[in-house]
């Protein structure tokens, strides 16, 4: 399999299933993965209940599909935009080379020749036109919806997705034979084991129902709580929410950037995104061919995808921040609103004033978009044009339900500027800027850092929760430390986990490259990886009931020496298959009744498996055989024991 | 270079230098890290102070040293020991074939030879008996002297130790031209920078001074409240303490297991450890050869050495549990105690009466000490005899200064078993068993879990502060998912960070191989260094004095584009460049103004820089250039910033 198609391949024991909504074009995807038998000491098998996780790697993940690129995506949300009857398709903006970059279409087709990128061509739209809301229609958001009390099948899709252990359940109980305990359900379910009984009240301030109904998905958009990213021209998205009362989220970044990259190893980075798990994808690309790669992104990407369109406008005027204008901008919105990008990351809170706060600061601005900005606004002396602007953007997010990210352009690059007055002004001006878009039907996630010691983390959600009302918070990390470059990833995984804990709704990854290098296949991965850990840390926490029964499943794998169903439970069934495999590389030694890191002595599973097995063979529970005063049970255990021991 | 050898490679820029106590043969190691100069807007150049960090690698980090591992390192605790007139030499227990697992020395021979290890040779001893406390003579601990009002020169050697900041800053004041400000001195003061000023509430009760002096050494100590693992016959060891207001420590573990594994490897593994910044060390061998691998890490290791005394034990009645006795645990503790071991973990807190509370469990019993004892106890139905014969144990400890580590047989060994009763109950136990060693002048730890999600750690460190009488908490992560086999490093380093800030001692590391095999040198590294993240943003949640300048300095190297500086001050300054080139290897892009990952236009770090060159051009400070009301300067910014940024 070549390196740009390795995303491809499946994971194993694992196939696509799908659950039906209300209407049979609601089908949502689940990854299941089959299980092995348990042996009992009885020696009879017990049946394991496959395992559903939730699942982001869209139609690329199912086997059935055509793989073909160059086709794109089924548009599956397609009918449900036109059955709002709120919108309309047109002509739309003309593409222009400088949308890629160059000063003419000769210029482009010259350039693509020299870099020996002839191979790229433009995605085949015929017969597709972009979609806007009619005139007169103020918005055609989910936000807009949810306000007006109607459940939309996105709505709905989305209930269904995060309810993963209620179909778990389902499952189980349908597989299980009349009167027959269901073990892993009982083992999820299990009062003792159930951490969300235990510790109800530790959930800092997040609400999350023991069932997520359509109903519930509709009240916590309606209140601004949540987002679902969601552009009416990106149909062939699979919908999913952001919201801290949901399952928390992460977002992976590619771009081809100035250095190097091209567009085919974007896409596959994309499908590799999304296959280790990635929630939602921000194209970041600067340099040449910015719209033809965003549009293979967008045509072949199950998952909403956000931009920082001041990226694509600076390339425009050539790199120059001072020449920018408000009408450049304006025009890369439509562009980008028209090929269906899900949500624009936007520095408008980097006010002028807030500017000269950063001066002392150990590391300056460390965002893009906000230098750009604060580039811009120092040359002219003059407010930030995106300040200024702000309710036309709305008006244009409006019209294509674009969701914002609001940006945090003077968010910290180090520990010592984390939590300053620069990074909090803009962050009460983020809060302001959320309530006008919510104005105009406009849903609204605000960004936040960046660099923050564990100490100082909690400050910053709750200070986001009051001052920007409620709306999501999405957060880069945060580092936890400056001192490991090449670890960035777990600097940054241990923040991101306890801020996704507190309520922060989705994460944004960082790789093991950051701050050094652009990230290979196996940097995102890692990436991905750390920070699915981080978020499903964070559920637990947070006791989203989706959340526990996949490691109680592995767990009862890992106990029961079932190495094959412990290695495809696991977040990367690859790596956890190799690592075992370097150790105690035979076939065998996967049945193996102990492992390779202790021997067969020192098992400590092994010897409390010999005891419950003891206690099968002699008939009488584990708890009878093992509770005090039964001497001669005991007795006759050692006598016994030496032999079961061996 | 030989693998075996790579740990003696020097970090990149780095010089060991001794800071001098108030003897001459107190010298305390650092590793002192020289810098590049700034180059300021004005084009001259300001120099960098060197930065000096904590340094764990002992005698093998000093490019002056024999570095032959036959002849072991100084013994520069010996004379200390003499001194203080309490401990007497004698014979010492003659050394058994079945010390290293054999039926007589002629099986041992024949083992090597059939093995291939016939190059195994014992460390000679020559001339050096072991040592203990004189008769009469109850306790030679440190906490003994403590108790006293002594402060011996192992507290001076780690006031010295823990207080980098003050020699860091006495280095800068020395070095600074009069009337000049210090510039990262400075920098790590400013009171914007300094999160300690900050933050000053947000430290769950560990309460550091600003300056770490050998009196709040000795008083921690005699409180109990922090540890110095320092057998009275490793007189090699470099003194360390474990506390909870001191620096955060971490464990790392090596171990010759049945499976693979030789002795030469395990020394060279115990090098690598202490390189990467292990602060100590626990033998877990099994198998063969158990006492010869001892003693050749005992005589080459700067760190303190733990032991499981079980292990060993067990392999003398091979391997079966219920043949363990109080008799053959106890030669095996003076076998070790008269080898140096400075710390044993003993599981006595796991009673009888506990073991039936984990036959409901996910998971069981996942300790291995747990699971022997648990298999001795009920076999035998008696109670644990390490908790039967406690004084006993604590008698001899007392004689060689061997610091407890109550081990946790009961901990979790998945997320759903996290704190349940049968976990807490030995937890009571090993705060009874804490008091009793007290009273014997023995110094105590407690170990704790384990897997635990997030939002159940802090209870973890508050009844353990609670019930064990604030003695020092070492815990295994713990783990905060169990879905990621192959991550455990940073599953279990989102815990370990987060325990650390509310109060735990020292963090025992965990690798990538966990639950799936045995680690190699790579697998360590990563689990060394995640570790050291773990402790260090815990050290700068704690507000240690001697944390935030280390990330000071990166972070300012980072914004001044000095790569290598930023390189050689990370923890690991080889990935960091090796991440670097990977992208951009040209040695001229290490002095680029900008990096790989967003090229010129978009450097944010660049655009900041400008706007501070600008300002240093036109004479005026930062702050007027960019204050409001400036237009003037605005103007001329943008009428000249064209060029400066182009």
């Amino acid at each position: 399999m070549s390196d740009h198609k390795t995303s491809l391949k499946p994971f194993p024991n694992s196939t696509r299933v799908y659950i039906e909504g209300s209407r049979e074009d609601i089908r949502v995807p689940m990854r299941e993965i089959a299980l092995n038998p348990t042996r009992l000491p009885s020696g009879e098998m017990e049946e394991n209940t496959p395992v559903r996780v939730y699942d982001t790697a869209g139609p690329w993940g199912d086997s059935q599909f055509h793989a073909d690129v160059t086709k794109g995506l089924p548009e599956i949300r397609a009918k449900w935009v036109e059955e709002r009857g709120d919108t309309e398709t047109y002509a739309g903006r003309e593409t222009k080379p400088e949308d890629d970059g160059y000063l003419s279409a000769a210029h482009a087709e010259k350039a693509m020749n020299r870099d020996g990128r002839n191979k790229l061509f433009s995605f085949n739209r015929e017969g597709r036109q972009p979609r806007r809301a009619k005139p007169g229609v103020k918005s055609v958001s989910q936000l807009h919806y949810a306000r007006q009390g109607i459940i939309t099948p996105e709505m709905e899709y989305i209930a269904i997705r995060e309810n993963l252990k209620r179909h778990q359940l389902r499952e189980e109980a349908l597989k299980a034979p009349q009167n027959q305990i269901v073990s892993s359900a009982e083992a999820a379910g299990l009062p003792n084991n159930d951490l969300r009984k235990q510790h109800p009240g530790m959930s800092f301030g997040a609400s999350i129902p023991s069932e997520i109904t359509p109903e519930f998905v509709r009240d916590e958009v309606a209140r601004g709580r949540a987002i679902i990213p969601a552009n009416i021209n990106h149909t062939e998205l699979e919908p999913m929410i952001i919201g801290r009362n949901f399952l928390v989220k992460i977002n992976t970044n590619i771009g081809n950037s100035a250095v190097s990259s091209s567009i085919e190893e974007e896409v596959e980075k994309m499908r590799w995104s999304v296959k280790w798990g990635g929630d939602t994808l921000m194209d970041l690309s600067t340099g040449k061919n910015i719209h033809q790669t965003r549009e293979w992104i967008l045509r072949n990407c199950p998952v909403p995808v956000g931009t920082v369109p001041i990226y694509q406008a600076l390339e425009k005027v050539n790199g120059k921040a001072e020449d920018l204008t408000w009408e450049i901008y304006r025009d890369t919105l439509i562009e980008q609103a028209e090929q269906g990008v899900d949500y624009f990351t936007i520095h408008a809170g980097v006010l002028l004033r807030y500017i000269p706060q950063t001066a002392r600061r150990m590391t300056g601005i460390v965002s893009r978009g906000g230098s750009i900005m604060a580039k811009w606004c120092l040359a002219h002396h003059k407010e930030n044009f995106l300040y200024t602007h702000w309710d036309e953007i709305c008006e244009i997010c409006a019209a294509y339900d674009i969701s914002f990210s609001i940006g945090d352009g003077l968010r910290p690059g180090s520990i010592a500027d984390a939590n300053d007055a620069a990074q909090f002004g803009e962050l009460k001006t983020q809060g302001e800027l959320t309530e006008r878009a919510w104005e105009f039907g406009v849903q609204v996630m605000n960004e936040g850092p960046g660099h923050v010691p564990m100490h100082m983390i909690q400050e910053n959600m709750e200070k986001q929760l009051e001052w920007c009302h409620e709306a999501p918070f999405y957060t880069l990390g945060p580092l936890t430390t400056d001192v490991a470059p090449g670890y960035d990833h777990i600097t940054s995984g241990i923040g991101a986990a306890m801020i996704g804990w507190y309520g922060c709704a989705m994460l944004c990854y960082v790789t093991p490259k950051e701050h050094l290098g652009l990230p290979d296949k196996d940097d995102v991965r890692d990436g991905v990886i750390t920070y699915k850990i981080a978020a499903h840390a964070a559920d637990l926490a947070k006791g989203h009931p989706a959340a526990q029964y996949r490691d109680n499943a592995l767990s009862k794998a890992r106990f029961e020496f079932r190495w094959e169903d412990q290695f495809n439970l696991s977040l990367d069934p690859e790596k956890a298959r190799s690592f075992h495999d370097e150790t105690l590389p035979a076939e065998g030694a996967k049945t193996a009744h102990f492992c390779s890191m202790c021997g067969p002595n020192f098992c400590s599973m092994k010897i409390t498996q010999d005891v419950r097995e003891y206690a099968a063979k002699q008939g009488i529970t584990e708890e009878e055989a093992l509770s005090e005063g039964m001497k001669a049970k005991a007795k006759e255990f050692a006598e016994k024991g030496a032999k079961v021991y061996q």
